[in-house]
């Protein structure tokens, strides 16, 4: 009764927290922990409002996902109080293993271990701590319970993570671009043979999603600028890792050195216990905390990379349709090989390519399914009047190159 | 200076009404006349909101041409004084020709006379009472003055007309795909070679504008029960101009009479100028009190129509992608003949089949330009990364079908 | 079950229509008819977008109504379906009796018979056809149901009916003041002894509420333009009226010359069943073609009356806490009589004095009641920690003066 | 021209950086510390949202002051190009001299020396490395300018610094109390007498945003569990001040080792210039990096009340518009001493009380000043038509009281 409790959101307003086991899981330290690791990492150095955190996403999700119960249960789908809190708990949890800048320690500190497989780990630990209570939402989480609707509400093309970060991510960047009309979408849901389905007039609220998907991957998620901050990340902590390795100390957190100095691999991650629990005590801080730090190291490359971030000096970034060919990037590296007096080696901490893509609806998976007005059901692209699902189920390459604003625009001069 | 009045909108705020002589033309009675037609018919049956009125639309309009002129200057853009009232006037004045439910008034009590072309009569007009002052203004309109951007921003594929109605629609309606970034796009606008352009940045907010425009299509301007519900009130004021032209008299305000009892197209239209003047006279309110009066008519047909559109007993409208067969019309009229006691001319007054079309955007004409970083400029369709806007060039057609819903759904039952 | 639709409103979105028996109940034309009625009548005129219904709002305030029984219900007040369908009944019902710009019709048309009166016998005569299904919704309307609480939602100083016309008056003028934390203050609703109370988390929201209520009256409700036009129409129909009697026949709708060709008080109006039939085919349709008809009158005082609320040549009103004086008031008319050409009774159509009033707190009867966390019951103004609610509670008079701009500013010139 | 950049933000949209000197001035890393330092310090775990910064802040307050100018200029007050960049500059720089969680810092680690005098010292740093440019920017901050508008648009009791933070903090909260109508109430100043005036329309909305104000510090700013988390980090840093004195090492950045190993007070401050220096330094991450290390310390109260709050196991507060007795007090101290086995200096840490309090508007300095139509000037409280404002210009305080949630509710108990 007492932890019946209300999570002020500026999204939604008030978010319910509809039991006493859901608010027990909340304040457990491994979803705490998600306060301090913001949702779109880097992307507050272009949009100043993203510091939202993983936190505040997890819990709108579930937000959503008591609408959609509602929704579900007011056009006569049965759902009992188990399915509802195994679905509830399932929702928060799927991002509990994720790390800070995750996408950045994956490739570093961490090297090969998916944040999907920490999560999956996490989920089995907190299961024990909860005797048991949370294995059918760990069942509905791995797309293993039978009635695949609640797996589908919270892991699909069209899911309640889906609708709550792209609402949330427009919100605090306030690109518009990416508000998208949950309230309708949801009303619009039911059941048919269990599997999730959008009723007919719900249609263009779906389309509407996913061109705000695309959207929000080409204005905000792979924006030129963040994609270019991200990789700069990537390379402080390769280098950070790489002089500690070579027995050098650098400033940093308990947590953060137990990554620094040890290889951690897919392999030993799970051989070895301990290094499951430095990860659950790894947040934004520690990175941001050491690369502060780092500003003053007496390794020139850490040293100049801290610097940039810090000041938001940040690598020019360029975007483009066609891949850049080895001339153009051997081009580039000169120029700032000359610039910064580095060698071979050290110029690929300064000059990055990056091929990126994005396809807004994968036709192939998982598809968004249609009641029509007779009963019957259809792929999403079927039943649209308009090509557009085709064109967004096409994958778009786009090409990126990195490096220091110091040497112009080379690429133009001639 | 007295005059420097602010209007009050809840889409924008506040608008600033920039001068004396445009406050004098707001003030005019032709201007004052748009306060009572309402910007979207009979939308309102299907989206209570949706009250508002051509005069808020062509006030929404001269705000966002406002803006956009602040931008270009900002862009050192060199806009004359001159330039600038007569732009801001040109939107004031491009809807003042259109008279209530515009459509329905076009094929019925004044044949074949367009709402652009009484446009044009009523700026003469208007431009003769200001004694030339509006000289600049319609050469702006007509699209007959060199600087060309200034036509484009009040009339071409990115306007300010529409991104007020799109805006203006969704916020009446509810219906947020139709909300569109107006200030990222107007900050992004920019002339070259005296031709209105939007840097690339900014074309991620023209495609979402093409898209929204797309979804307000379909989920609001050719919305079923609204294509129905303006089709039966077509039929009502041709079956009350029948009437009228047979000599019977109904109730009727002067100015909606002076239209029943007299033959007008588009001949006469020009030569008697007692139609431009009675014209001016007529709004929403002519007709609705007139329907409302009609539902006590003693002809049958009259009155049912009255009677349906007026208790919002709507006609059931089917909308498909196949055109419907000369069989399962007549099939339809068949059912309603025999349920109302029709003959074969009176059942055209309540079974209506129509072919609707949209495409988002017409590759054909008044392109939207791209200012590329280099300075160049491109087709919006080119410099697209997705075949999207391809798509949506395409003209889309639908077939819809209206009949009383006393008949059930006959095309489904064999 | 085809019955369960959905309504779109702007301001909350989707509106669900719990049952089918409520949704019959919408589609009955005595609220049909409140589709035509603006709920702020002549506010239009300053804030052009106030064109929203009667019926929007009562379909609003039935939503929160829903919102708040769901609320109840979490926390364990026990609710029977009966008694939910009875209260959104009440809710639903509680405007029946408006006619077209209410208070001026009060004044001149229907002498002394309030819409309350009109609301309650309209009820009754839909219990009629409802065959009983409607009683406890009148119950609970006229308080007389044992749990107090359901009256106290629709019907209090902070009822369900307050805080959807603040919210969506707001909305559609524009006047953000008026916004209020609808969904917090309905959260923070509860039940004590049978009566709502505010648990004391709620008490800012609840002081905001007030505090938006009373700078929407001052600001829309009572705005000096606004009470000048409405005084304008009050004089408009006392004129028609008065002519009607003398035998002069007048433009007019059928339901429209029924009022105006008879006198109809308190005392005829319930003896006389066809009193109530005409009322319920009389809207803002009626009045607002008649208005523009009349521009036409060879009656000068009526003629000039019409053209100028016709053209929005709206009479100028001076608001001040000093009552004006007997000579002030003299002044005035003397200038207007000469410039006009009037008599001493025609005067009076032109120059008017009001006394207008508010408080936004009665604390007299039907007081907010606040629960503190030891589960005591207070007043808000006891529980409150600034005396701004007593400042609230005080009433507020302030004194109208209205007149022809033809004559300048009389009272400050001398 | 290539500065002329655009900042994206979710409160106002686009924010234009209106010269490359401004944009100088955003890029000096003194203003991008403020990128790290969150405007409501632990709000955040109240309103999850609410991470947002003083670099927002100040960028937002910018903007308004870009508004407000050219409204004023709009009105024919002579603004030049230097008293524009003058005013803009100084409320950029108004907050560059608070630290991370300020309060907090100037009871622990830095004795007295307040954020103002630190700003001060840090503009008149920038203003030598910009070469006297700040020096016009410096004189209107600290109200030397003759004109004093200027001063008072971004400093006094209706400043743009107020109007930013009170949307601002309502927006990121999303506590609605607080929105306040900042496009009304700058559209509605002017000047007189080269002092700053609000024309007597714009009357209800200064009301309304001093109530807002109002609201937001009771719901937000002295919301109970803040305050008491406030008062947590205060006794965190204490602790380590007082270990660190005592010769202890602690896990700590360079920066925060400065502050906690070296006795710094406002003699010593402004004569060793190191101590600025490190201050520069020194940012959220800092402190929340090191109280995360501090959750493994090996002293028994730092390491508990770093786990408390890093767990949010936050202290419950209790409010009340009483003072606690010194018996009360005792009472508590007994029950944690006895629970936690501590003494009497140690409980300090644990328990505390604090007298909070806040009145709305000051009426003894820098009113807000009204421009009736006939041009004469009122203080607000004076042209106001309700008490309200004297109200809101009495103080209110409250007392508080914090103690861990393990010893229940002794207050309560008998």
């Amino acid at each position: 009764m007492n932890k019946k409790k209300i999570i002020n959101d500026p999204v939604y307003g008030f978010v319910s927290i509809p039991s006493a086991f859901i608010f027990d899981l909340i304040q457990h330290p491994f979803l705490q922990r998600l306060r301090f690791i913001k949702q779109v990492s880097m992307t507050h150095l272009v949009y100043p409002g993203a510091l939202h955190t993983r936190f505040q996403h997890v819990v709108g999700a579930m937000h959503l996902t008591c609408l959609a119960i509602d929704t579900l249960r007011s056009k006569d789908v049965y759902i009992s109080t188990e399915e509802e809190e195994a679905t509830l708990a399932a929702i928060l949890l799927h991002d509990v293993g994720h790390g800070p800048f995750s996408h950045s320690l994956e490739h570093t500190l961490i090297e090969g271990v998916s944040h999907e497989m920490i999560s999956a780990l996490l989920m089995d630990k907190l299961n024990e701590e909860f005797k048991g209570r949370l294995s059918l939402a760990i069942t509905i989480f791995n797309n293993e319970y039978p009635r695949q609707f609640f797996h589908q509400l919270i892991s699909s093309q069209l899911d309640t993570d889906r609708m709550d970060y792209l609402n949330r991510d427009s919100f605090f960047t306030g690109v518009s671009e990416g508000v998208i009309s949950f309230d309708r979408i949801i009303k619009m849901l039911n059941v048919k043979d269990e599997n999730l389905v959008v009723e007919v007039k719900g249609i263009y609220s779906v389309e509407k999603f996913l061109i705000a998907r695309r959207l929000m991957y080409w204005q905000v998620y792979l924006h030129k600028t963040v994609i270019g901050a991200e990789q700069m990340l990537i390379k402080i902590l390769y280098r950070a890792k790489e002089l500690s390795m070579q027995g050098k100390t650098l400033f940093a957190s308990k947590a953060l050195r137990h990554f620094l100095q040890n290889k951690i691999d897919i392999h030993n991650f799970l051989d070895i216990p301990d290094h499951l629990i430095w990860f659950t005590r790894l947040d934004d801080t520690d990175i941001m905390s050491a690369v502060k730090d780092w500003v003053y190291s007496d390794d020139k490359i850490l040293q100049t990379l801290c610097r940039k971030l810090m000041n938001r000096d940040l690598l020019r970034t360029e975007l483009r349709s066609v891949p850049y060919s080895r001339e153009e990037i051997s081009f580039v590296k000169e120029k700032v090989k000359a610039h910064f007096e580095l060698n071979d080696t050290e110029v690929d901490y300064f000059v990055y390519e990056q091929t990126i893509q994005n396809s807004a609806y994968d036709a192939r998976y998982n598809n968004i399914k249609i009641l029509n007005k007779m009963g019957s059901v259809q792929d999403i692209t079927e039943a649209s009047d308009l090509s557009n699902l085709e064109a967004l189920a096409k994958r778009v390459e786009k090409y990126a190159i990195s490096y220091p604003k110091e040497i112009g625009f080379p690429l133009y001069e001639g």
